[in-house]
Order: C-alpha cells, then sequence, then structure tokens
C-alpha cells in the first residue's frame, strides 16, 4: 500500500511538472521544452542548407539525436503521468509527439527514410501546448472564438472566389494561350488566384491587350471583395467584444481525461468530474 | 382521371426529387449532380493538360459523353417537372444548364466548334443552386445582402480607382517611356492597376528614379485606400448583424413559380398564392 | 428691356442646361458630355498605341479636332450662362476644362508640344462633376465625408509607415549591397515601400540570408500593420453611419456664385443668399 | 546670487526654447531643427548614389559636417538646459541624438567606419519628437493606443501565421526541389512568408502542379486570414472611439524629470512634482 501509495504521488508528481504550469517545476519543464523545441526546428532548418562545412553537419546529428533521446523519454513520462494514456496517445498533441520523434529512429533503421525526417518540423505544433504558461492564452482564445465564428461565412466566400477563379482562369486560358505561360486550365485558375489575392508573382502574366484588360478586372474585383471577410470578422469580433465575458481560466489539466483549462476555482474536471486536488 | 392524376403525382415525385432538397431522394440526387459537376470540371481541367498519355484523352472523352448525357436527361427532367417551363428555361440557371449541355452535341455535329468545349466549365456555377441543402444558405445569404447593400458604395469607390489608375498611368507614360515597358497609355493603366491593387507582377517596372518615386506614391496612396472599401463593407455588415432576425428558410421550391427560399411554416408560395403542399 | 429680358432668359436656360441635372435638356446635356469625354479619353489612349494602320491615327487626328471643337463651344458657353465668370474660370473645374481643352490648339501653332496632348488626360476629372446626375452622389458624398474624416489619422499612419521604410531601406541597403540591385538609399527606400505595401515587383529582391531574413520581418510587420487604417476607416466610418442624417440634396447650381448640392426645398442660395428660382 | 540666477534664468530660458514648442522662439527652433534633420536625411540619401558629379559629393560632405556641428551644439544645449542631464542623455531620444551625431566625427579619426555613416539616418526618428508641434498629436496618440491595446492579440496572430510559414515553408522545400528555388528549408519558409503576407516577389515560384496546388492554397488561406488582424484593430479603435474622452495636452515639458504632454491646466509636473512655471 505505501510503494501504491508512493507510486501515486510519483505519477502525480510526474503529472503535475509535466502537465501543468502552476507550480514552479512545472513553469520550467516547459521553458526547458520550448528552448528545445526551438532549438531543434532551427537545427532542422540547418541541416537543410547545402555548403556548411562538414564538422558542422556532424554537430547537427548528434545535437539531433541527444533532442530526438530526450523527447522520447518526455513521450514515454507523458503516457505514465496520465491516468488514460490512449487518450492522450491519440489525441492531436499525442499523435504530433509520435510523428516528430519517430523519423530518427526510422531513417537509423531503413535507409531511404531520410526524407521522413522533414516531419520533425511538426514539432513546432508543439509550442502552442506549451504557450498555455503565457498571457496571451485569454488573446488567443478570443482570437480562435472569432475565427471560429467566422469560419463559415469566410469559407462560403473563399468557396466563391474559388469558383470566380476557376471560370476567370478558363476564360484567361481561352484568350492568353500558351506563348503567354497559360499552358493549361489548372495552370491559368492558379494564375488567377496567384492574381486575385494580389499575391502576384509574374512568373505568368498576360500578354495581349484582352488578356490584361480582363486582368485589370480580376483584380479591381479582388480589390473590391478583399473587404468582404475583413468585414465579417471586424463585425464579429466587435460583437464578441461587446457581449463577451472574460473568465478567468488556469492551466490545470485533469489527470484522468487530459482536459484543460479549468476555472480558477474550480474542484472538479468540468468534464469527468474528475478531483482536480485529489492526490 | 386516374392516368392524369397518377401524371400529376408522376410530376409532383420529380419535382419533389430535383427542386427539392428535403426528402431523401431530393438529397441524394443533389449529392449525385454535385460529384457530377466536379467530375465534369476536373475532367474539363485535365483535358486542358498536354502530354497525357493518349488513352486517357479517350477515356476522358468517354467520361465527358456520359456526363453529358446524364445532364441532358437532368435538364429535360427539370423542363417536364415544372409548370410553367419557359420560367425555368430562360432563368439564370436555365440558360447555364443548356451552355453547360450543348457544345459536346455541337462539338460532334460541326467541326471547329472544339473552342466551345471551355464554356461548360459554366457548369461550376450549378454548384450554388445545390449548395442550398447546406448549412451555410444562411451565412452566404446574409454575405450576400451585406455585398448588395454595399454595392453602390464600392463602385464609387472603384471608379474613382479607376480614373486615378488612367491618370497616373498616363503620367508614368510619360515620364518612363518605352524602355521600361510602359509602351502604350493602356499599358501604362495596366500597370496601374496592378500596382494599385497591390499585386505587383514586376513584367512592368518602373527604372528611371522619377518613375520610381511616383511608383512609391502611387503605392502608399493604394495601401491608405485600400482601407476604404473594408471599412464600408465592415460597417454595413455589422449594422446589417445588429438590426438583422435570422428567419429559418427552407428549401422548398414552389412547382408554379419556381421561387425557392419559403419560411418554413409556410403553406402557400409568397409570390404566386400556389400551395406547397398541394398533390 | 425686351431684348435684356430675353437675353437674361436665354442666359438662364443656358445656366440650367449646363449647370443644372433636373430638367431633360440639362440631363441630355450631362449625358453628351459624359460620352464624349469617355469617347476623348479612349482616343487619347489609342493614338498611344504604336503599330495601328496609318488610317486610324488620321482619323483618331479628326476625331480629336471634332471633340475638341465642342469643348470650346462648352467652355465659352459654361462662361457666358454664369453670372460672376471669373469664379468658374479660376475654379478647379474650369482650370481642368482650359488644361483639357488647349494642348491641341497649342500642338497646333507650336511645334514640339505634342507631349502637351497627354494633359488631354484630365478630361477624366470632368465626369466627376458629370456624376451629379447619378444616385451615387449620396453615396459618393458619405464616403467622401468618411475619408476626410479619417485623413489625419491616416496621413499619420502613411508617415510612420514612410520613417520606417526609409530606416529599413537604409538598412537594407548596407545588408544587400549593389550586386542584389539595392544600388542606393532611395533604390532601397523605393524596394522597401514595394515590400511595405505587399506590391512586390521581384525587379530588386534580397538574396542573403541576412537580407531575406529582414525582409521576411518587414513582410510580416507590413502584413500586421496594414490593419490600422483599416480599421481606422471602418470605425470612423461605422461611427458615421450611426450619427449621420440622410439629407437630401439636389443639383441645383446657385447661378451667382456656382455653388451646388441645395438642399431640395432650398429657395435662396445658401452661400451667398441669391434666389434661385429668379428668373 | 545675480550670477547664479540670471544663470538659471538662461537654463530656464534654453530650456523653453529647445524643450517647448508654446513660445515663438521655441516654434521657430523646432521648425529650424525639422528641416535640418530633413535635409540630412536627403544629403546622407544623395551621397548614396552612384555617377553624380565629384563636385556634389565634396558639397554634399561640407553641408553634411555643417549640420553636423549644429547637431552637436543642439545636443549640449539639451544636456545644459535639463535638471537632471543623465535623464536626458539615457533616454530613447537622447541616444539616437548621439548615435546620429558621432559617426562623422569618428570617420573622421578613424579610418574603415565609413559604414557607420548609415546611422545617421536615424535621424529621422528624431521628427517625431519635433512633431509635437503639430496638430496631428491627438491622432497619433489615439493610433497609438488603438495598436498598443491590439498589440498581443497582432502578435498572437503573427506567431501563429509564422508557425503555418515554417510548416507549409518545409512542405513546399520537400515537394518543389532545389530546381525551383526551394533550396534550402529557411529559404522555403521565406518564399511562404512572401506569399502569405500576398506581396509575391516572384524571384521563387512554384513550378510543379503539385507545389502550385499547395501554393494556391496557402494564398487563399492568406487571403482568408488576412482579414484578422484588420476586424481586432478596427473592434478596438471603434470601442476605443466610443469610450475615449479627448483630453487637452500640451507640450510643456517638465525642466526636472523631462516629461511632456502635462495637461493645459497643469501647474506641476504630474511625475515629479516639479513646479512648471518656476523661473
Amino acid at each position: 500500500m505505501t510503494t501504491n501509495s508512493s507510486h501515486r504521488s510519483f505519477k502525480n508528481r510526474l503529472h503535475d511538472i509535466i502537465y501543468e504550469a502552476d507550480t514552479p517545476a512545472g513553469k520550467l519543464f516547459d521553458l526547458v521544452l520550448l528552448i528545445l523545441i526551438i532549438l531543434s526546428i532551427i537545427f532542422v532548418m540547418l541541416e537543410s542548407i547545402k555548403g556548411l562545412p562538414d564538422i558542422a553537419y556532424e554537430y547537427l546529428y548528434y545535437a539531433e539525436w541527444l533532442i530526438t533521446i530526450f523527447f522520447t523519454f518526455e513521450y514515454i513520462a507523458r503516457i505514465i503521468a496520465i491516468k488514460k494514456p490512449f487518450r492522450y496517445i491519440f489525441s492531436f498533441y499525442g499523435i504530433i509527439d509520435l510523428l516528430s520523434t519517430l523519423p530518427l529512429y526510422l531513417s537509423f533503421f531503413l535507409t531511404g527514410t531520410s526524407a521522413l525526417l522533414t516531419v520533425r518540423a511538426l514539432r513546432l505544433l508543439r509550442v502552442f501546448r506549451i504557450l498555455k504558461i503565457s498571457r496571451y492564452i485569454g488573446e488567443s482564445n478570443r482570437l480562435a472564438k472569432a475565427i471560429k465564428d467566422s469560419a463559415a461565412k469566410i469559407l462560403v466566400f473563399l468557396f466563391a472566389v474559388l469558383v470566380l477563379c476557376i471560370i476567370m482562369g478558363t476564360v484567361m486560358y481561352l484568350i492568353e494561350g500558351e506563348d503567354s505561360g497559360f499552358t493549361s486550365i489548372p495552370t491559368s485558375v492558379y494564375w488567377c488566384i496567384v492574381t486575385m489575392t494580389t499575391v502576384g508573382y509574374g512568373d505568368i502574366a498576360p500578354t495581349t491587350a484582352l488578356g490584361q484588360f480582363i486582368a485589370a478586372l480580376i483584380m479591381i474585383v479582388g480589390y473590391g471583395i478583399i473587404a468582404v471577410p475583413t468585414g465579417i470578422v471586424s463585425a464579429e469580433y466587435a460583437s464578441d467584444k461587446k457581449h463577451g465575458k472574460k473568465i478567468d481560466l488556469n492551466t490545470q489539466t485533469c489527470s484522468n481525461c487530459n482536459i484543460s483549462e479549468h476555472k480558477d476555482d474550480a474542484k472538479f474536471c468540468y468534464k469527468c468530474g474528475e478531483d482536480l486536488y485529489n492526490e
């Protein structure tokens, strides 16, 4: 019973360190993790640059192994610390964690999987989990809410833009032809999207007078309708701001169901009823 | 009398399947149509790509005929199912339906009309009719309303931008001359629109110091005034949001006058008074 | 006395036709003028295109003379019809009218002034005067008001952007040097404006790693601050919309002081007290 | 005592001239300074242009020395005129003043420091200090407030955009490879930022079908989310506008702690309690 209790207590302490950010140990753990993730991304980027001295690639290789081993231990610790491991393993962040740790081992055992190594860039997504320590969490919640509220409208809008791009792209394919780079309808649609979104690479550009006239029309229309999604989000955000109430959330994570963002004065998990202060 | 009644009942059932989306059969029909339209657009796109194996073009040709025959039957069914066929034939979607079905037949009987085949891209517009099955209909209605309310203002604004572009384009034509690609006033105006809308291809770019200075001015002005249409739509949308009431509309279409979007509890067509549940 | 009276009556009728748009004759006059201005602009544009057949340039030359003679008569009529001609002559539109009519005569008498012909593009500005016939006048008034209300803020904003561009342009000049096209500080500032406003020609683009990093920073900042002027105009426009009252203005112009946009029920000019219905 | 008093009085007068803009002498001083700063920036720009006649560089050199000497005297005067000189020396503008004056002296005594001369472009920042004479101060205060209020949200948003750019850049590096210019992950991320912010240089552009498809997706997403920061600032600005009160501030600067923007009827410094009218 004592061992069991001390074991539970170990698991609880591990849970506090890994999943929460309200204790000094938890904050330190998150900080170390954040630095390692950012370092790791920088290493992946550096590795892709050609022309560095050979010794640099060697150091990057060792650094990569060190970080990967740390992440492996972290992954195992996360599974141990939680009551229902499968809920973590098959959660969004659980899959990201696995995907960003595995490739290096695979490239060690199997040849020809070095392309997989780039999957490690997904580690960057883990930054968002850690950012719960930040005072920006309230802002990003409100941002996410405003985007979610406007999502349906913006999707309808983007769909309409896409249909317009396909039709205008087809028209431009007929007018400009292959000499100006409009080699097929998909390419023309690509050009139309590049133009409509005001990106304008210039790798494909109309050369005939009629083509330039229609391109100008497309741009003016694009300029006029860029206002629409902006107006939507503005209105949504303003109305959200008016009615919204700020609720103080903390970073405590339920050790049973892995749900976070409980209210500050919460005693039980709002999802599964688990006692949050249960030792 | 029985045959007449069974005939009316057949027409009614056809009407329910084709024009409405509240019954399982209607939903299925719309789904099949949606898939066929999207497939058809993909086929038109693939056809335009050069360098595919010959067998691919052959398959695309057969697939195209299959889809066109289906659309032909659908077109005929739509005419049969409605009480006033001419109202459908000369409606916006009726013309789109005809235009997107006819070209293949024409290309079969007449040579040299293969350019017409691209008209089939118009089929994409039919997607909007089907989307009435979607829960996005309320959103797109509100979007369309906000755009319509702001249309007059945005047109005034775009007209002012156009006048500015013509005058600045003429100025740039005088300053830069033909060496930098400003070969004529229309080309310079095209360049000015490309710049003002922040598309910026770079196929034409000022090379003289004075030209670059004026181009910078044009950009700064363009950057400053891009705010105007956005502000308009935002304000319009926000005020619409404040005063707007959500009304539940369904997808029922009057079999007499082809008007859709009746209120959920409507018994008679709000336009022509036709009994909507009339069998 | 009779001749004088008939003369006044002729002047009054001329004034009604030229300066007002509420009578059928005034509407017709404005429509003819609008068509001639647009035709004239199209002719100026066509003239600048090289490679047309010689006969086309000849026709354009004759058409230009016809239009110029009409505009000359119009200019003289405008001076005759108004009570205080100098107020018209030195008004904004008076100068535009003169500038867009004179160049052709000058090019006839003086050689080497053909570059002046492009000044005729200023005729386009006259379109705004005619548009008082349009139902868009209310919209453009509100637009102009929103822009004017936001002008001070947008100028402050654009000034800050300009200072930022000058400083970042200098930094990029130091980093990239002449090899990448950053040949001088003014050129670098030009590049920075092109980038910050998201135009992005690509005629000058950073090639060093540090230069690309700073360019990316500039873009992200530019992307973030593009929101500011938009937010300003939105807020200004929305508040204007809330407090604004729609006042019915008509197109009547005072024959004494040339002020237009009197209230619908105005009997006397709000500026100079002239009786508006005085015969 | 008399000398001391006259000395204090001299210091006070100097303080009024240099730090304040409410007296004629202070306004004149600010105007002269503004002109000299702008002239100086123009000179720095001109110097960087190659191909001017040698005599021009010589004149620019002398002009630069004249302006630098004036700025040196101004710097010394600023230190003398204030009660707590270190507060000025280590303030933001104090450091800018030093940095923009020193390089010319350094380039005179040390060779190889001519690159430092470009630091003089920082002088432009001093313009903001002088602009307190302008009626735009109220506007820029409100602008700065709206930006500051939205800063946290916009930073969260830009961070999310950056993460998205890094992940999509890595994806494009895998798809496009080195042939299309995607030579390394950092370069691909740079391309992704250029695309997402709709700058679109075109120096790097996808050439494969899959790459163009994903690029189009990135653009559409970028087009959709450009609305977000705009919406934030709009809402912030509108709400600020609603609740904000205009307070009349003047340009008086406390001679003790160098704080400006006291209320119009202030008698004592709101920060340190110094008597503002103390002679």
